[in-house]
């Protein structure tokens, strides 16, 4: 930053002085703080989701609010959903449990890759990267969106009415969504009752999607297989859930996908840059949308 | 077999008349039994590798022996090996044991995609396949095999000269070679010295490439990080083998790519129709080579 010209940024604790603001970088900003800021010009998201800015109920809603939309982090969004695809799929964890007590269970998979569908429900600029990598495989692949979006070689579904089909077809299921009112507890019993027998789910989206009680019983009722969870309701999650604890559940802590620092700062420049200029900066949120 | 007008096959324990087999399927024949069979035309192999029927002493070599080779077996392998490559690259097995204490444990990969380079030690059909598998998700990866090979986008080493330099280059060492006289305990002390500290072993392609003793030592004095082994001198893997045991070491019970039942009689239709029509099967066994 100091390279363009800028002063470089107070942080979190700092004090400052609220006129000397013009660009705010956060995750998740103390809510009323940005309200305070007179002179500030935009505001940048650190993360692909903005629902930390959202939560603001002063958020100054007439500034551009930019999402981090970057080219590495969906890479390692695919790296992360394709090798728990790949885990659930070849049933690594039983191979796992078997080579803790040394056992040689040699078997032939239940389920063939071109038997084994993948739904990613909220299927956007992550969500087409992720099944361009999981197309290779062999893994026949779908896609909800709100509004239709085609992608190549993906099955597209849109929309409330083409919901249940989707998920009907999906053997595991990638949540992608954003985090809005209308997608908060999207993940919970009515919805995995739609979900084909043994279907697995994968949350890389955000905790707020996720009802875990109701995922605990679909799992414990036999209906699903199990889960990947890398996201919670409260970061980092509890002691006390039982998320951490069950044995189909596997707990990783927020990582599927952390933005490059550095990708961060050129998206972050770039987007100042365009401000300063008079433009319009990329990958401005839709406030009315949500995302 | 009966639609094709043949008599079914008879079974390992069967009695028969030796001058009533034409063809034999198998993957570790009993040694001897091939050369009590007169009128026997030629031997089909039920696994990529043919090293089952070269610790027969007695194997008739004038007689084609015909490798499985199929698309799916390859995409198997590519599957496996993607997913041990990301389980190491992602840190997996220490987001896991985080899991089972509790730990919420978010860091930084220590090591970009780009800087995570992937050797694959005898780059063949098979290889080429797992290289075009593992290109997409941005792993640089090289090839070693006995003669030149080009594959697209993958680094070729060759021959005695070049093993050095390709094995200084390889973070993480797929083993894909045949087992022959030459590649016998390859997988030792010495091998292991030239791979980059840290460096992470998948052995997917037989027990006899590997010196199990010397793996312990590389990974137990912090030189090699891991290593992921699908295959064994004795299957199954015996209970007394430290193998089974070892905190950085994954087993599974020879599972990475289990020939599809389909494919495989198909691919041996093909074989005895064109041995019928007088015509050379295709991917037989080059036997002065050994592969």
């Amino acid at each position: 930053f100091a390279r363009e010209g800028m002063t470089t940024v107070v942080h979190g604790r700092d004090t400052f002085a609220v006129e000397a603001i013009d660009y705010v970088a956060s995750f998740r900003p103390p809510p009323g703080l940005l309200a305070t800021l007179p002179n500030l010009k935009a505001m940048l998201s650190l993360g692909a989701g903005i629902d930390g800015f959202l939560a603001d109920p002063a958020l100054p809603k007439h500034l551009p609010l930019v999402r981090f939309v970057d080219r590495t982090l969906s890479e390692e969004m695919a790296q992360y959903v394709v090798m728990h695809v790949l885990i659930h799929h070849r049933m690594q964890r039983m191979f796992d449990a078997a080579q803790a007590k040394g056992e040689w269970r040699q078997i032939l998979l239940p389920r063939r890759t071109a038997q084994t569908r993948i739904g990613i429900l909220g299927i956007g600029e992550i969500g087409t990267v992720v099944a361009r990598h999981l197309q290779p495989f062999g893994f026949p692949v779908s896609g909800w969106s709100r509004t239709p979006k085609a992608v190549d070689g993906v099955r597209g579904y849109s929309g409330a009415a083409e919901r249940d089909a989707f998920l009907a077809a999906s053997d595991v299921l990638v949540c992608l969504l954003p985090l809005t009112d209308e997608t908060r507890g999207i993940l919970n019993a009515d919805l995995f009752a739609k979900l084909p027998r043994s279907a697995f789910l994968i949350n890389v989206a955000r905790g707020g999607h996720l009802v875990d009680d109701d995922l605990i019983a679909a799992i414990d009722s036999g209906h699903l297989s199990g889960a990947t969870l890398d996201v919670f309701h409260t970061e980092p999650l509890p002691a006390a859930s039982p998320l951490w604890r069950h044995p189909k559940i596997t707990v990783t802590p927020h990582v599927a996908a952390i933005s490059d620092p550095d990708a961060g700062a050129r998206t972050m420049l770039d987007a100042i840059r365009r401000c300063e200029a008079g433009e319009p900066p990329l990958n401005v949120v839709d406030l009315a949308r949500g995302y």
